[in-house]
């Protein structure tokens, strides 16, 4: 998916979300925002936002002399949707084994709602509050039969992760993938954005349920030719591919491979537009 | 009020949807992103939002030639705007004198929704559909006792107008007011975003109640200094001040002047904080 015009603004909104997570002084959020800014003016020589984002970050990482300046948040984040899973224990048990692994990839879906690149942290949090009457929303596509039918005769299952806070609700759904499959959760090799790391991963419990790898991609989503050889064997033998959240749908989206479903919130208009579904909606989506 | 870093991101979506308006190309567009990236990189030199707003626009109808992109949006605003008038027939003629004055201020406040600079026109169109809902909400601020109090000694009432839309409510509410005083309605002298001009002031019907004056300052909002004469004589020489929406807001809210209302709609995170009232609040609002 091109990057937009429409992206230029919500990245000088998320760099200065980032210095605030920092409790940057005024001196250097304002620099922040200069060097934002020229980055931005050469938005035409990147693909997909992704890619953009990267420079982006990687400015901002280098400025705030910070590694991993979303750590406190993806913390807080996933400490909060351990609790709000605490909560949910009956309804994770209800049902089938079908209606059990339906209400699993619904909650894996909703917990895309952990993204602080699309959303202002205020905005997030605010909407993570009512997660559970999120939960109750219909999702605009529902691809369930086409992956049921596939996960029927799946050998090996590769999740691509997405936001800390959402791999908490992940590693609930590979509970119970993993008694169709193998499975592999694939995340971002270094910290950005509000992206899942190994350390992410492995905080949110999902060294307990499957193999966690690092892309080997060092952007917000995943460029095949820029991964690494055991990310792009796993990637190849997958019969399903899972792939979370908006920053993997829009390095994905044109892949040809069967078996590959994406599993997102829609959250800005540039991604609306593509998919046809308005903001807001969730979708669980194969094009092949 | 002091221009904040939350503005550039929020002025670089401004500009894009300019260009949407007036469908331009897509290399028009990509021009006035990069003219509005290097405008905003010198934000330290500008004191108030009002004042990026005016180089910024100014870049823009340059690049677009284009005196008044936004022409088309002010004239279905107010269309919209007297559509809505018929549908409130009975309200405004519900109540005693103090009531029925108290409605047409709560109208004129929740017409500063028409916001093409606050808002994405898609978004602008959608809460405009729901003005009738809007009016139901209490203000959250609500000086009106001392307005009151003052209209009943005051000879001279001045409006500084704000957005075209918001005009034709402007006009119910003068009708009122012009029982009790004389009443004179300032607007911008060249047209900026979609703030009403002489023209647009004529076309929601403002001539007919009021004498209107162009401020002579050419941004959206009002800086003292760059005001003509005839615009000062009133602004100093009135009893009461109504000063309409953000950019008004933004531009004279140091202004120590006795009789000075704020009448507008809380659109944005940086003024919300300077007031200490939540976005999506209206106000009604007299510091001295």
């Amino acid at each position: 998916m091109r990057l937009q015009l429409e992206c230029l603004p919500c990245f000088l909104r998320q760099v200065l979300e980032a210095t605030k997570i920092v409790n940057a002084p005024q001196d250097v959020k304002e620099v922040a925002m200069l060097k934002t800014l020229d980055v931005l003016k050469n938005f035409k020589s990147f693909s997909t936002p992704p890619e953009l984002a990267r420079d982006i970050h990687h400015e901002l990482k280098g400025l705030l002399k910070e590694k991993d300046p979303y750590k406190p948040l993806k913390d807080e984040c996933i400490s909060l949707a351990k609790k709000v899973l605490t909560e949910l224990k009956e309804e994770l048990e209800k049902g089938d084994q079908r209606e059990k692994l339906e209400f699993r990839i619904r909650l894996s879906g909703v917990g895309n709602t952990f993204d602080a690149g699309a959303y202002s942290i205020k905005d997030m949090k605010k909407l993570v509050a009512s997660i559970k009457e999120e939960l109750k929303k219909e999702f605009a596509v529902w691809h369930f039969e086409k992956f049921w039918e596939s996960l029927k005769k799946a050998k090996k299952v590769l999740i691509i992760g997405d936001n800390a806070g959402e791999t908490v609700f992940d590693k609930v759904l590979i509970d119970e993938l993993k008694n169709y499959a193998e499975v592999t959760y694939a995340v971002r090799p270094e910290p950005i954005i509000n992206d899942a790391t190994v350390e992410d991963a492995i905080n949110s419990g999902i060294h307990e349920v499957a193999r966690i790898i690092p892309t080997g991609c060092n952007l917000p989503g995943v460029v095949l030719k820029e991964c690494n050889e055991e990310f792009l064997k796993e990637f190849e033998s997958a019969d399903i591919v899972i792939s979370k959240g908006q920053g993997n749908f829009e390095s994905l989206s044109e892949e040809k491979k069967t078996g590959l479903f994406f599993l997102l919130k829609i959250k800005c208009p540039v991604i609306a537009r593509h998919v046809g579904i308005g903001v807001g909606n969730y979708v669980f989506l194969s094009y092949i």
